[in-house]
């Protein structure tokens, strides 16, 4: 591989990469909103036509129950490797909208940042893929790979239905490495590959008391306020460090070594700094933990949102017929996310308030996953980040989910790599999400040069 | 007084109140929300003219720092008695609004109860103390009292600038009795005289944790949530059965007596039926206090509303950076609350949850109130309910607030008639408020009588 010539044709198409980057930014693909469903189908049809433009074949958007899949490949290498691509094309809702510099879906560059929802989290990620391949065949021909694509709509919804596209299309999916760039570096210029990722599992929380809003003044006292009732069964979730008193909760929980938690002890990690990044004046969680443990291998439980009652200005004397909770909780290996609903549901039946009715609905679940880290796929991804990067790769897991790795994990049987892109401050699922460049740049280059890489596991 | 030329003259006249009444009722005339500031203004000249229209004399709206004040007067009732009736032109929000079978201010009689914001609380009620003064007007030419009225467009916010009008113009307000009607009856065909209202204060909550919405899953359990912070405060604030935990919270509740409880149990009351009529399968509240005494004898402490993260459709998995409640405490004899407001302020300092700060805004207070039950301005007020619902009238308290009566018997040092003609089930401050019109028929003609009553006090 002629690494200087690809350097070149990047930095000669960056303006156009760019743009074209920007068109696929523009559709508010959301996929949690219903009124964004013909956005989705257009971010596919948009991806289709990239892909093809790339000169990848057999592109294809695939129906599914809920939003499609686009699937493309490129199969000309024989006897080589396959490498399969996952990507997602949906994005998370953007409120509050009031709280964006620039709107989410008018992508900007400023400070050579990339303004937009999915710059980062997974339009961004997943164009520099369809990129590099371009990159490949246009100044090649060839490919060193042979290159699967599998592009989904439903990832912040919780991928509901790519596990059955998954089984039902194990042959046209078959591969030697599934590449995933939807996670992050560990700092600005530190390069990372991630081989553990937490898990999630949700539920809603409905409570719902009198017929209708009441007087708090005529019924106060001798009627249960469902806001009480649901601050109850939230308040019984956790004590006050946020360790999770659901009964059972923690007990399939893996032990992790302490040779792997004294190399997370070793990360570069700046408590402090990350503390004045985020606003906080001091951190929080279970005792024992570093910041970076609590993260990555300490399971979660997270209230996501509460409604109920008067949320205008003033004050509004009611007792609410009805309130309700959003929760999530992330899991580490090997806990089961259908076991932790199960416990869930178990917790509330046994802190139920009096005078009310609680109805749950669970919320889609994605498994944790964990791959050992001295795989040769996931070394090899540390040494082409460190070609580009000139620093050794972090070896590390993540908090987040990717609720589709375990289901490649279990089902397709091979060695995920998760060779991230992203910075844990670019904002993913707030208002002003960004993507520096500078990873948008060097990632072009690293994506490249794993192709051939891989040519030889 | 001639009480059947009186009924003839409502009935004849009833068509044309109940169309001058929609008229009031169609204004928009929300204290709580700025954004109905000039719908105050027109609800309040719309009185003054009705109330020229009846022949009072004297009408103005008195500005203040808020919303104004209607007053308007008849005095040529030489050598006998002055009333000062009380009431305000100003109604609740009206959210949710989809819950309103008929628009909250587009009035509609439907079974014999106009729908409309206001209906009962308390426009209806106001209205009809005018239409009574208009109707012995133009019987007899005279009333055989003075009659002062004083009209507020700030009770739903807890009447912040009536106090400073009052202490200003103590000489205006000069009289004998004042009378309210805003109170409720005993239930359908069972008139009730209320001697005593819980009194009011609250609080907003507002926490405050991470500078912006962070990433449930990279942040998650090392970052305080201040969705998990405020259900932490607002837990510690009860018990499960809803007693207040809030030190010293009880310590100046005027014991009642054993007679006066005894009274209570008396009180027709039908718990099951209650219990249907609100939709709920259990009651609720301290143990050792009867559902009457819960409400009329005890303080509370609910929250009216709690605010953060996700509340559309689906999953967002988000640790918000902030969260807020409104709570507000019903007051009983003798409470103060100032006191009580400085005793929460205390103990959420003493329960203050970690990685967070909390910032806490006062609402306004009204003072709790009673008056001796066999006072004779209460006993004449039974007398005329008597006289038109031909059955005994109850004697009562409310667990309701009128902020504004403790200040009518501090500073004017006046006893306070609360002459109610709405019912527990009419859905003040609700979706479909309404007002049954049997009280608004047979209300014109008691407050007719007790003018006459009050003529001999």
């Amino acid at each position: 591989m002629n690494a200087q010539a690809i350097d070149q044709y990047f930095k000669d198409h960056r303006e156009q990469h760019l743009e074209e980057l920007k068109t696929f930014l523009r559709i508010p693909s959301i996929s949690s909103l219903s009124e964004h469903k013909s956005d989705i189908r257009k971010g596919a049809e948009w991806l289709k036509e990239a892909m093809l433009k790339a000169g990848l074949e057999n592109a294809e958007v695939f129906e599914t129950e809920g939003h499609p899949v686009v699937y493309a490949d490129w199969l000309h290498a024989e006897g080589k490797p396959t490498v399969l691509v996952y990507g997602h094309y949906d994005v998370q809702p953007v409120d509050p909208l009031n709280l964006w510099e620039s709107a989410p879906f008018d992508p900007q560059v400023r400070d050579n940042k990339l303004f937009a929802r999915g710059a980062s989290d997974d339009k961004g990620q997943t164009f520099m893929h369809v990129k590099a391949v371009e990159a490949l065949l246009q100044l090649n021909g060839e490919l060193p790979v042979n290159i699967k694509f599998i592009v989904e709509g439903e990832e912040e919804v919780g991928s509901p239905n790519l596990p059955q596209y998954v089984e039902q299309n194990k042959e046209q999916l078959k591969a030697d490495v599934i590449v995933i760039s939807d996670t992050g570096m560990q700092g600005p210029g530190r390069p990372a590959v991630c081989y553990g990722l937490r898990g999630l599992a949700g539920i809603q929380i409905d409570v719902k008391g009198p017929k209708g809003d009441l007087h708090s003044g005529l019924y106060g006292g001798a009627v249960q306020n469902p806001l009480h009732a649901v601050v109850e069964i939230l308040e019984s979730f956790r004590d006050k460090e946020g360790v999770i008193q659901v009964e059972g909760f923690y007990e399939d929980v893996l032990p992790v070594s302490d040779e792997e938690r004294a190399e997370f002890a070793s990360l570069e990690f700046d408590l402090e700094n990350e503390k004045k990044e985020l606003g906080i004046t001091e951190d929080f969680g279970e005792k024992g933990y570093s910041f970076i443990e609590r993260t990555w291998i300490r399971p979660t439980l997270e209230i996501n949102g509460i409604t109920g009652g008067f949320s205008g200005e003033g004050i509004k004397t009611v007792l609410p017929a009805e309130a309700s909770a959003k929760i999530t909780c992330r899991l580490v290996p090997n806990q089961d996310p259908d076991d932790i609903v199960a416990k869930l549901r178990a917790h509330i039946e046994a802190h139920k308030p009096a005078g009310v009715t609680v109805e749950i609905t669970d919320f889609d679940k994605g498994k944790p996953f964990l791959t050992p880290y001295d795989h040769p796929a996931i070394q090899a991804a540390g040494r082409s980040y460190e070609k580009v990067y000139n620093v050794p790769t972090a070896f590390t897991r993540m908090g987040g989910s990717v609720p589709i790795v375990a289901v490649f994990d279990e089902v397709l049987g091979l060695p995920v790599v998760l060779m991230g892109f992203g910075l844990s401050s670019e904002n993913f699922h707030a208002p002003n999400e960004h993507f520096h460049l500078e990873n948008f740049d060097k990632g072009l280059r690293v994506i490249s040069d794993y192709l051939f890489e891989a040519a030889n596991l």
